[in-house]
C-alpha cells in the first residue's frame, strides 16, 4: 500500500507542540506580530473566533444577560485593594505612565516628561474591579437584581512564555459578571453559565468536555466555588476551556455592591463571574486537527463549502466559473444548523491542486473541485475534509451530480459535525483510566514511556487545607494537576488514593495546558 | 390646549448640548467611568452599537472584505517614520513604559522600576502602521491582490475635552485597510466603502447624509482624496459620520507594501482606508432624539417592541404576564427588515407608568401596555414612540386587538423607520440655503441671531495651496468649515464666493462637531 503524503511536514505523534505551530501557520490562522507576546490573528483564525463569538453571544443573550462596555484603562488605585492582602504583591500588567510622545531631537521619540500621568493607568487584565464599581452605582434595591452583564473585550497580561491562542499577552475573551439577591440565585447562575459553556463546547465546537467543580486549590481567588469545562487534547493533556465562579459576597464586600432587600435592610449581593477566551481556538486545533492541518467543525467554519474551479487561464474559464457560481448560489439558499450555508467560490488565479491543499490545511469541511469534464457531465468532485484519504492513500473524492450535492450538503455538514464530536469523544474515553487505586499505580501510569498518557479518574476524600496542599505537592512532583470533580456523577465508594480515607467523590488527574 | 409634559427636563431648543447629555443619561446609554475621558457604555447604548456593528459587518463581509485582529500595543518605533516629517512632533497617546506593578512598601503600588520596557509601547490610536507592516509581509504578487482587511477594535487618543460618544479618549470603531494593483481598483474600493457608509447611515440608521469629497485642507494626511458622509444634527451643525480615503501609493511606500506585477516588475500597491466609529451613536441621538428622549430607528433598536404588563402585585399578575408572553411569542415569530423581531417583555416589579416613561426616554419604537381590562377585551394599548403625543397633549395610545397588533407590528416598524428618515431629510433640506452668492451674505447668514442656522451650499472654484488656505482662514474666523463637495452633483455655473473666479462645483459650509 502506498503511504499517504500528508499536507503537513510534522506529524502529531512525532512532535505535538511543533505540529501545533505548523497547523497555525499552514492554516493561515495567526502569526507573531513583532510585539512581544502579541499575535496577529489572520482572517481564517479570526473568522473562527468570530463564529465562536456569535454562537456564544446568542446563548448569552438568550439567558437575558446584557452586553456592555467598560474602559480599557483602569486607574492603578483600583488594584490597591487587591494588593493589600498579598505580601510581596507583584503583577505583570501593562502600565501607562505618559499621555504624549514627543521628538527627542535626535530623530527618535520619547514619552513627554511633561505629560506624565499623576496616577498611572493599567491596561485591563480583567474588568472585574471596574465592573464592580459600576455595579455598586447601578444597584440600589432588590428590584435592580439580578443584574446580568457581559463584556466582549481584549485584555492584557504580560506573559513571559507565550504560545499562540493558548497564552498570549493580549487575548480576546468574554467576561460575564452578575449580581443576585440570594446565594441560591447566584449559584443557579454560576451553573447556568457552566451549562452554557458545555453546550457551546459540545454543540457549537464539537469538543466533548467534562463538566465539574475545581478542588479548593484551583479555585479563583475569593471564589466560594469554581467550576470548569475540561477538554482532552490529542496529546492527552487537559485544557480548561471555560470557568464559572460563585463568589459569595466577598467580591460585593470589596466593591461595596449593596442592595436594600425586601425587608428594607442593606445587604451585600451574591455575585458570579464566568469567562471564555481565544484559548478555545487553541483547543479546537488540538482536538480536531490532524496530520493534514486543521479540521474546522462546520458550525465554526467561516466557509463551510469551498468551491474550486480548475481554471486553465483560457477562454473556457468563464463558463466554468459560471457553473461553479450556480452551485454557490444554490448552496447559499440552503441552511444547516439553523443558519444559511457559508459558501466560498475561490476563483482566484492559481493551480487548483495548490488551492485544494491550502483549503485542506485550513480545514474547510467540504471542498468541491470542478473541472471542464465535471462540468460537461453536470458533476462535481467532493472532498470531505474529516475523511480525507481513501484506502489507496489518495484524496477521497466523491463524484456527485452537482445538483445532488447541493441537495445533500446540509446533511453532509451535520454528519461531519457529529463525526468530529464522536471521534473526539471516543478518543477521550479511550484515554481515561478509571481503575487506578493507589498512588504508585498513578505514578506508574503517568511515568510510563507513552507520550500521551491521557487522564486518570480517581477516588478521593476531598481533603482540605494542609492535607490538600500535601496532595497537590505530590501531584506537582509528577507534573500532574487536578482538573475537576465531575457533576452529577455517582458518589464514590472505596478509598482515597491520596489520603487513605474513605472516598467521597471522583476527580480527574491530568497533565494540563 | 394643555401643554405637553415632556419626559426630559431640558428642551433641544433651550440648550442643545445639555439636552444631549440628558438624553444619554435619561436613556441609560452611557456614563462617565471615573477614568479620564473614558465612558462606560451601558447595555442600552451598547446594544445600539452592537446593532450598528452587525449591520455594518454584514455589508463589509458582503463586499468580500475579511476581518482580522492586530495587536493593541504598538512599538514606539512604528511612529518614528511619521514623526520624521513633522517639526515639533507631539502626539497625544497612551504610552506603556512598564510591565509590572509592585507594592511601594507604604500601602500603595508603583510601576516596578526593574520592569521598565526597553522600548515603550503605544496603545493603538489607529492600527495603520501595524496593518501596513502585515500587508508588506502578506503581499508578494499581483495574485495576492486585492487584499481587503477590516478590524473592529478599541483605540485610544488622549483627548483634553471629551463628550460622550462624540469625542472620548477610548472609542470603538472599524478600520478598513485595502491594497490594490491599480489606481482604478483602489479608487473603486474607496467609493465602494463610501457608498457602503451611505447605505449604512440612510438604510440602517435612518440618517440622511451628503456624500462627497473633502476639500484638500480636510484630507487625511498623505491621502490623495478623502471622501465623507455628512449628517445634519438638529442644532444645524454637521457631523462627519464616516470617511473613506484613497491613499495613492504613499502609504505603501512608507510601509514598503510591494508586489510583483503581471510583467514581473516590483510595484507599490495603491491603498485605501475607511472608518466609522461610536460617533455614529452620537449622530443617531442628535438626529432622531426629541424632547422626550431618544427615538431609536427600529433597525437599530436592541428591542423593537417592549411589552409592559400593568402589574398590581396581586394574584392577577400571573394571568396578565401569560397574556403578554403570548403576545411576545407571536411577535417573535415575525420578521421586519429581513430579521426576526426583537421583543422584550418587561415584567420586572415596578409601576407600569414609571416603566413606560423609562422606555419612552430610551426610545423603544413600539411600547405596548396591557392592563387587566385590556386583557379581558383581548386588547393592547400601543404607543408609537415617534408620534408620542396626541392633540390633547396626552400619550397617543392606539387600542388594538392583541392579535391584530401582532399581525401589523412589522409593517408599523417599517413605517416608523421611514418616518424617521423622512423627518430628518425634510429638516435637513429646510435648513440648507443654496442661494448665497457673496461672502458678506454668508457672513450675514451665519451671524444672524438664529441659534441653529443649518448649512450653506455655495459655488466655489476649488482653489488650492495658499489660495485655499486663505479661504479656510476666512471661514475659521466665522467658526465655519467646509464639509464636502457632493458627488454626482451638476457642475456649478456662476462665480466662486471666495475667490471671485468662475465656480467649478458646489461645496457645503457649516458649523461642525
Amino acid at each position: 500500500m502506498t503511504a499517504i503524503r500528508h499536507a503537513l511536514t510534522i506529524k502529531r505523534e512525532d512532535d505535538f507542540a511543533q505540529w501545533y505551530q505548523e497547523v497555525i501557520s499552514a492554516a493561515d490562522m495567526a502569526e507573531e506580530s513583532g510585539v512581544r507576546g502579541c499575535m496577529v490573528i489572520k482572517p481564517w483564525g479570526f473568522g473562527i473566533w468570530e463564529r465562536m463569538q456569535q454562537m456564544m453571544d446568542r446563548r448569552i443573550k438568550a439567558a437575558g444577560v446584557q452586553n456592555a462596555y467598560f474602559p480599557l484603562l483602569i486607574p492603578l488605585g483600583n488594584f490597591v485593594r487587591e494588593a493589600e492582602h498579598v505580601e510581596g504583591f507583584a503583577k505583570e500588567m501593562a502600565v501607562v505612565t505618559h499621555h504624549r510622545l514627543i521628538a527627542d531631537g535626535k530623530g527618535g521619540l520619547i514619552p513627554d516628561p511633561e505629560a506624565r500621568l499623576e496616577e498611572p493607568l493599567i491596561v485591563r487584565p480583567t474588568s472585574e474591579t471596574i465592573i464592580g464599581d459600576a455595579m455598586s452605582r447601578w444597584i440600589q434595591s432588590w428590584r435592580d437584581l439580578p443584574l446580568l452583564l457581559n463584556q466582549w473585550a481584549n485584555v492584557v497580561r504580560w506573559e513571559m512564555r507565550t504560545r499562540m491562542f493558548l497564552r498570549t499577552s493580549e487575548f480576546l475573551w468574554q467576561e460575564g459578571h452578575t449580581a443576585h439577591e440570594t446565594r441560591e440565585d447566584a449559584l443557579a447562575e454560576t451553573l447556568r453559565a457552566l451549562e452554557m459553556y458545555r453546550a457551546f463546547a459540545e454543540v457549537d465546537a464539537a469538543i466533548p468536555v467534562i463538566v465539574g467543580e475545581k478542588p479548593a486549590n484551583e479555585r479563583f481567588p475569593g471564589a466560594e466555588a469554581t467550576y470548569s469545562i475540561e477538554a482532552m487534547m490529542q496529546d492527552g493533556k487537559a485544557l480548561q476551556a471555560g470557568t464559572s465562579h460563585y463568589l459569595g459576597t466577598s467580591f460585593a464586600e470589596a466593591a461595596n455592591i449593596r442592595f436594600q432587600d425586601r425587608e428594607g435592610t442593606q445587604q451585600f449581593c451574591h455575585t458570579t463571574s464566568w469567562g471564555v477566551s481565544t484559548r478555545m481556538v487553541g483547543a479546537m486545533i488540538m482536538v480536531h486537527g490532524d496530520d493534514d492541518g486543521l479540521r474546522v467543525p462546520p458550525t465554526l467554519a467561516p466557509f463551510q463549502v469551498v468551491i474550486l474551479p480548475m481554471l486553465r487561464e483560457d477562454e473556457g474559464d468563464a463558463a466554468l466559473i459560471t457553473y461553479c457560481d450556480e452551485l454557490r448560489a444554490k448552496l447559499a439558499m440552503k441552511s444547516a444548523f439553523g443558519e444559511q450555508l457559508r459558501v466560498w467560490l475561490d476563483a482566484k488565479p492559481g493551480k487548483a491542486a495548490a488551492k485544494r491543499w491550502d483549503w485542506v490545511r485550513k480545514g474547510a469541511p467540504l471542498i468541491v473541485e470542478v473541472g471542464p469534464r465535471d462540468m460537461a457531465e453536470g458533476k462535481a468532485a467532493v472532498l470531505r475534509r474529516h475523511q480525507l484519504w481513501n484506502e489507496a492513500a489518495k484524496p477521497n473524492f466523491a463524484f456527485m451530480a452537482r445538483d445532488d450535492f447541493a441537495a445533500v450538503a446540509p446533511a453532509l455538514l451535520e454528519e461531519i459535525q457529529q463525526a468530529l464530536f464522536d471521534q473526539a469523544t471516543q478518543r477521550r474515553e479511550a484515554n481515561i483510566v478509571r481503575d487506578i487505586d493507589s498512588l504508585d499505580a498513578l505514578k506508574g501510569y503517568f511515568a510510563e514511556d507513552q507520550r500521551y498518557p491521557g487522564w486518570a479518574e480517581v477516588r478521593w476524600s476531598r481533603p482540605e487545607g494542609a492535607a490538600l496542599d500535601k496532595v497537590v505537592e505530590q501531584l506537582k512532583a509528577l507534573k500532574l494537576t487536578f482538573r475537576n470533580v465531575p457533576l452529577n456523577a455517582p458518589s464514590a465508594d472505596g478509598t482515597c488514593l491520596f489520603t487513605g480515607e474513605p472516598a467521597v467523590e471522583r476527580i480527574y488527574v491530568a497533565r494540563a495546558y
